[in-house]
């Protein structure tokens, strides 16, 4: 017999991220109140530590709002791990600016953070911090990480990361579109047993087609529609095979245990190269 | 009467990005032997020169078939832009190993090129430059500028910025996935003649929906079905107003000049709540 892996969540780092706070969240949810969080330098590392049983979860965005599917995460999903989806949560996602205990507006020569964070909030250093050049680096926690220690740069990041790392939030929603949500999944390895309950579920495929055949989608959505299954989400996503080559991953309500949807999925299996259940889950 | 806005075409520089390749590659198949090209720091402000009117011509990536599709493309044709496309470039991406004319492998101390080409060569750096730190810049064309004025800089690029810059090409075709390509779009302002001829064309669609309606996207590949049209693409955007709001694009085979595309699109028009023509344009 081996050993149980260690309840340990993994997650995109360092420690002060978007991904840090989920999964605290979905500790909260699983009722572990101090959670062992391990973090891993890229998603597919969170992937493989999960894969390989190093931890019990991962955490993983799959979505932002503004920005669309997180492209690195779907790839994983579809072409290099077998984990399952346990969960999801969708985090609000509020840029601070994020300075020096001791620095005013006045001392900042440089802006750090993520690509995405500097984007959105073009708006509010274009009127606030105009003319100051930005700068790019790996996580929004690392700008916090930066301006905590050096007087002349201001961060873009979550008020928890500017206390993590000691620094100051000069202001808070400087993010020009309000209301900017991120989704995260709860991963296990396959065949986890699931850990959250709800009323209402959702199921996740990765559809892989035969060779690129005209209709194709027309009969995956009209399967759906015939089993009076609603899709939540759907996303084309390049095979990597070739330009125009594609797989879809779709979100159907309900979840693999009821019969209209292992009936749908029993004719798609029929038809697809390949069917592949990412995982049943509660709604959020 | 105005003047005529001068036949340029504004690209993403600097110049000998893969975007500078595929205006003189577009310059080209016009007949113009010595194009003006207008380098711009974003592809917003590619489509904004075009949109004003102070370029004829811009040259924009749509997807890659590694990476996907070039979101911010697609945000600028969806939200921001007027612009018609006029025509497709499909380029092969071929990335070399790029140094200073007289440096060796022993004297790089850092690996510099845009995300993608650091991703997109890994197995390449882990196997030949391993351990080597490897640091992102803005674009490939700055990776070749870099790696031609320091020794212990290696750049990743095409080989016409290596020329273009002054650098050596230590190797090429340095890429992981063997086959990669990127298509772009030219694009004209609204209304402009088309300017390129073919046998078979395409059209490219945004449609927006109402309200989230379930089976919206079955009834829109339903029209093109009944319609005889095949689509050639379909992807899905977030429309930045909720997480799991969407529009989508849709590639399909035809031009605005046939009837069946003309049937299609009007019933569209009906019960969509904009249905926005991005360009008919030849298939290359």
């Amino acid at each position: 017999m081996t050993a149980e892996p260690p309840s340990a969540f993994a997650y995109l780092g360092p420690a002060g991220t978007y991904h840090d706070e989920a999964a605290r969240a979905f500790a909260k949810r699983l009722g572990i109140d101090d959670p062992q969080l391990i973090e891993c330098p890229s998603l597919s590392e969170v992937f493989d530590c999960v894969d390989r049983g190093k931890c019990e979860y991962g955490v993983v965005a799959t979505e932002n709002a503004l920005e669309g599917p997180v492209t690195a995460t779907l790839d994983n999903f579809a072409f290099r791990s077998s984990a399952t989806i346990l969960g999801e949560h969708v985090l609000d996602i509020h840029h601070c600016l994020i300075m020096h205990p001791e620095a005013t507006l006045n001392d900042v020569k440089t802006v750090a953070s993520h690509p995405q964070g500097l984007a959105q909030c073009r708006r509010y250093l274009n009127d606030n911090l105009h003319g100051i050049p930005t700068v790019t680096v790996a996580s929004t926690a690392d700008s916090a990480r930066r301006a905590a220690s050096d007087k002349s740069v201001a961060g873009i990041g979550n008020d928890f990361a500017a206390q993590l790392y000691g620094a100051r939030v000069a202001e808070t929603g400087i993010e020009d579109h309000f209301g900017n949500q991120t989704s995260f999944a709860l991963i296990g390895r396959q065949g986890h047993v699931p850990v959250l309950t709800g009323s209402k579920f959702k199921t996740s495929l990765a559809l892989f087609l035969q060779a690129d055949r005209p209709g194709a989608l027309l009969m995956i959505l009209s399967e759906f529609a015939y089993a009076g299954i609603n899709l939540v989400k759907i996303q084309s996503r390049p095979t990597k095979q070739a330009l125009g080559d594609y797989m879809f991953f779709v979100d159907i309500e309900g979840s693999t245990q009821d019969l209209e949807v292992q009936t749908a999925l029993n004719c798609l299996r029929l038809k697809l190269r390949e069917v592949k259940v990412l995982g049943s889950y509660p709604v959020e």
